[in-house]
């Protein structure tokens, strides 16, 4: 294992760039080979059996690149196939529940939190699981956006009809006097300032894909993994469909060119 | 080939069940295999590669049932796959735009047509191809609504946030003074009334499904294939993930039972 080596980040499509711009943001130096599954997006309405098996070829796609750990920037893999992940790579692997749910944990004073995500991950119970390991007098609260994937990725960012959609969403936690907000989906971040209006100022939202950098950061120091490199790390990007749209949204994630986007071929 | 066999249907979700629909109304004593990639759904933000292989798998899915005929009840694979399924099928296959688009060169007095459809479907122009290939002065105008399938699928047929989206997506198809209006996607007959408020009322619109089972049943009796028996059809349904889900929604779709659906494995 060499610290030059890349991080490899996978998703089930552009969402998991969020995770990416949190590790640039925290490693500056780390090569970073990210995979989306944009042929099978979005992974959150399937069943956990199928996204099993699209996490596990996935998992083949990152190791093809000899990556020195994984990323599992997807919420529902992470609720529902992180195992099988670890299971195959035989090196680090870290999902994004974890992260967020210890994040939310330290914030919340009144132990009352909400998670967001999509059908598959609520139903999965994996941050209320993750939130009750660590401190099991937590009230948690989920609630699933399933329209929250197609109106990001369609750029419905800031829109009266967005906001309608948050509001009905939402309402149910606002009534629970929540405090803390987990946006438990990696498309979530972009509909920050929307989802801030249809909740009360003073909840306090977690991104977890900035906690799951921080994480990762941790990591490859306590390993000694991390790249002492002080050049500009190399971003390779691959995709199971659509390059050139993942190239012209993905500089949207990223605020910066990603440079060639390369269609690979999963199985199926 | 028997008059007995089944009509294969096949989509890549949901959607093709309001062709069911009017296959049944039509044809009430045809046998039917129905098909449903759930597993892959939505096609209609894919590349024509990406679909066009699993429009393959899907037709290869169907011909295990030793069906007469094949309606290919989604109109991105109508859009972009029709050949492939053609070349492979060797039986009739027949898809919803032809038959979408005579329906409404028959009804437009102004000759101006709007298609509505995914951005598969509206990107490869297959409707303006087909209505000039028809009548070459009408005028065509496309508009892809990439927000109605998860509209749909969600459930939120008649909300205050899907009104304000049609009219956004519509109202360019309104300064065009169109008087017909082609539903050019499966799903979007479960949102007509929504879709309805946000044009002028003296609009007609036409729903591929029911024009193609008009064509379905011309066919079947023109090549002698239509089924005598009086008797109740055996209906059968397949689909590549969460057969609870869609047996659910399907029988609102339907308005009767559905009986068992089962999971099949596709190659991927």
């Amino acid at each position: 294992m060499s610290n030059e080596q890349a991080i490899g980040v996978f998703d089930s499509g552009i969402g998991g760039m969020t995770v990416v711009r949190a590790l640039l943001q925290d490693l500056p130096h780390e090569n970073i080979v990210y995979f989306g599954d944009t042929a099978r997006v979005p992974y959150g309405p399937k069943s956990p059996q199928v996204v099993r098996e699209y996490a596990l070829q996935d998992t083949e796609i990152l190791l093809q690149h000899n990556v020195k750990m994984i990323v599992v920037a997807c919420n529902t893999v992470s609720a529902v196939a992180l195992d099988v992940v670890q299971k195959r790579a035989k090196i680090p692997v870290i999902g994004v529940i974890l992260p967020g749910a210890e994040a939310a944990v330290q914030i919340s004073r009144k132990k009352r939190i909400g998670v967001i995500g999509t059908v598959g991950t609520i139903a999965s119970n994996a941050y209320t699981t993750a939130i009750h390991h660590i401190d099991a007098s937590v009230k948690v609260f989920g609630q699933p956006c399933p329209l929250f994937v197609p109106l990001a990725e369609e750029g419905w960012i800031d829109h009266k009809a967005t906001e309608l959609i948050a509001k009905e969403y939402l309402f149910p936690l606002t009534l629970e006097k929540i405090d803390t907000l987990v946006l438990g989906c990696t498309h979530y971040p972009l509909l920050l300032s929307t989802i801030a209006k249809a909740i009360p100022s003073g909840v306090t939202m977690i991104d977890s894909g900035k906690a799951t950098a921080a994480v990762v950061k941790q990591l490859l120091e306590k390993e000694g993994l991390k790249n002492d490199s002080t050049l500009k790390p190399n971003l390779q990007f691959f995709v199971s469909d659509l390059p050139h749209k993942f190239a012209e949204v993905g500089e949207r994630f990223l605020g910066t060119k990603l440079g060639r986007v390369q269609r690979v071929t999963v199985n199926g």
